[in-house]
């Protein structure tokens, strides 16, 4: 299981279109090849920031498939306008 | 519920004196008040970045009740001497 986060910085003024964009969004990600959970969270120091938690079978099903279909797109239209900074994404698996 | 999220930079050789560290102070963690649950998980991208993630009850559990406990010592006593750089920590919470 890899899990994805996603740094997602928001313009301030614009966390409430973003939140009901990640709203709309959340079946998308649901519905998608190996995904098994999304979250939003938010953080405390810095309210502009949020982070995405996307649980994974595989890195391929992120990186590959769900990368490549059109629910990504359409998540990225849902949400993207809300970014002040390109999205920085990472993965990490556990250490058993 | 909060999140605890620690970005912990470790020296290149070190990983597996780190991660013996971590076991070793994982029990701190899991008797600390309101803590509920604690899991270290590794970056894909950049292997010498690991994150933490504790869930506590409040902020307060983290930040006043353990960081100022003997076991907070303990914990960096554990670790520290594997650490690149200062951890850089955050909290987050859920957006419902």
């Amino acid at each position: 299981m890899i899990l994805e986060v996603a740094q997602l910085e928001i313009t301030a003024g614009k966390e409430a279109a973003f939140e009901k964009g990640y709203h709309a969004a959340r079946p998308l990600f649901l519905r998608a090849k190996g995904c098994k959970g999304v979250e939003l969270k938010r953080s405390l120091e810095k309210p502009q920031t949020y982070r995405l938690f996307v649980q994974w079978e595989t890195l391929e099903d992120h990186t590959v498939t769900f990368r490549n279909s059109p629910d990504f797109q359409e998540w990225r239209r849902l949400v993207q306008d809300n970014f002040s900074a390109p999205p920085a994404v990472e993965h990490l698996e556990t250490v058993g």
